[in-house]
């Protein structure tokens, strides 16, 4: 059998002192590592988008509660500094779950650590084993959600996917993207289908780039062309990340994830979503409690390094949409395949 | 009642000696009027989208027939010059049935004048008028399809729009857009939405440009974000232009305008298709028979003088697509608004 060892580019990377992080914005052209020092570097990392992906911005979040909290000169101040990081990086982003749920995972560890009465130093090293934790558990769940998600494709099948929920989105594989990465290792053959996703083109730069870097058959198609590349019978399923997954199946990700949808239906293809377990959130009834960011114009007037637009026209740019449960075939996770009715099924997921 | 004179700029102008035409690639950050004197030149100009919109390619290339034919020293040596003219510029773009109709319209009349026995100088100017008479017949049918469009849509509608066919693509109004250039003369609001329309950003640069400088109430949106905004319940009506419409009324034009028609019918959304008959192609029995024109690779990896995309990355560009007539609601023309079943009333419309 076919084998390829996988790698690909590292997006987060602890350096032991510093967090060295990838600038995803200069992707594909520069490969360019960011050495953050201070929670306000992470804080900008994060708003800026030069890192992105869910559970890459929860994974550099961990981190940046770290270095928020390092030099305090006892537990007690560390504690408060951690706690401030940990606030101060939730208003980095306000859609994606992982955040909160990373920065929650971080407080709640130094709130344990510092109840235990360990010295600062043993503070300071178990919350930096944390953040690591969240790193490499990460990579495991995508492997497994990888495993849960190729068994729905075969051999020579065309496989449509929307902005990046790669590699570079995550600690390794990605969660959309996990799938093509164990199908290149096990030389199981599949045609993969970017959409670029404007404004900010992470499928062409990001999910192109990494699929092309580590040979999996990839072509690259504007948002506009997913209608076609399906009625041409060429799309066998659609797989996506998200940033979160409401109580009863409805999907926050990236803009034109909802068309897509919409268009997978039409067309009577599949719809999947992969996400671990750190995503869906139980607290979030619907879709429609989750706040979409709406970004600033200049991302679709002049995102190519050379104004496109009139200078003053009107923009709408949501970084997201909602795409509603009854187009989600199935949500796949590192404990399975989730298929409706989600409001039962995801809240099972949980009580196991 | 509020009443604004639209006037706006004039892709394709007959100088009396040359044809200046309008540079849209340039725009909307430059209004350059490039001089074409030679056949080659109208070729190229259309060839590399220095002028686009089907009856805008239409008038600019009957011009270019009259300038491939102005050096003839007698009159069996200009009707070939003409001939050879008009067959040239046919092979420029593959898909707009409007430059095959017009220039078979100033072949017919270039032979008509040859067999009347005129003389050269007489049959240099009839052929002449023949284009002018192309482009001001142009104005008047779009103002009829504008008219018509306008029954369709009440003040305060939002209506999308995709790809650019307005005032730049025709000699005046444009085709989809033409309903809102009346409605701002007769004082009816109506809200437009701009997709920008990947890869070349017709929308972004042309759409947005044109309705913005004459006072419509525009706002851009990126491909992707149709959906979203459909679901809002922000869009009242869809209008788009086309570039061929087959016997049975299946509509081929730009990129992406599928996949918004799907959209469209998911949404309950009535979907319009605005055009002069010239674009209706009786010869064409359904989509399938239309050539879809695949353009190169770098429209989408370095559309804007930046590389946005890995090297060597493999693409799929597809410059039109084809809506199958189920999605159409209805065809609107200068003689009146067609509804299925279009095999038979798009026929009627020609009997007539």
């Amino acid at each position: 059998m076919e084998s390829t060892n996988y790698q690909g580019l590292q997006s987060v990377i602890w350096s032991g002192t510093r967090l060295d992080l990838l600038d995803q914005r200069l992707l594909p052209e520069e490969i360019v590592y960011l050495p953050l020092v201070t929670v306000q570097d992470v804080w900008e990392a994060i708003r800026h988008l030069k890192v992105r992906g869910a559970p890459a911005i929860g994974i550099a979040a961990a981190y940046g509660v770290v270095l928020g909290s390092r030099d305090a000169g006892d537990t007690a101040a560390w504690l408060e500094a951690a706690r401030e990081a940990a606030a101060h990086l939730a208003t980095s982003r306000p859609t994606a779950v992982n955040l909160f749920w990373a920065l929650d995972r971080m407080t709640a560890r130094a709130e344990a650590l510092a109840a235990s009465g360990s010295e600062l130093a043993a503070c300071q090293e178990a919350l930096l084993q944390e953040a690591i934790a969240i790193q490499s558990e990460d990579e495991e769940t995508n492997r497994l959600i990888g495993e849960h998600a190729l068994t729905l494709f075969q051999d020579g099948m065309g496989v449509l996917t929307h902005c990046n929920a790669g590699g570079l989105a995550t600690a390794k594989y990605g969660t959309a993207l996990a799938p093509f990465y164990l199908a290149l290792e096990q030389g199981i053959k599949l045609r993969v289908f970017a959409d670029e996703t404007r404004p900010v083109l992470q499928g062409a730069r990001l999910t192109a780039f990494e699929l092309q870097q580590a040979g999996v058959d990839v072509t690259l198609i504007c948002d506009n062309m997913a209608g076609m590349v399906m009625s041409k019978g060429w799309i066998d399923a659609v797989i996506v990340g998200t940033d979160r997954v409401a109580a009863n199946g409805d999907v926050a990700n990236k803009i034109g994830t909802y068309s897509v949808a919409v268009l997978a239906k039409a067309h009577n293809i599949p719809f999947y979503v992969a996400c671990p377990l750190s995503t869906i959130d139980l607290n979030t009834p619907s879709g429609s409690e989750i706040p979409i960011e709406e970004r600033h114009a200049e991302e679709i007037t002049e995102g190519f390094g050379k104004r496109t637009a009139p200078v003053g026209v009107k923009v709408f740019n949501p970084a997201f949409d909602v795409t509603p449960n009854e187009y989600v075939t199935a949500i796949i996770t590192e404990k399975g395949i989730i298929r409706p009715p989600f409001d039962v099924n995801l809240k099972a997921l949980f009580a196991d």
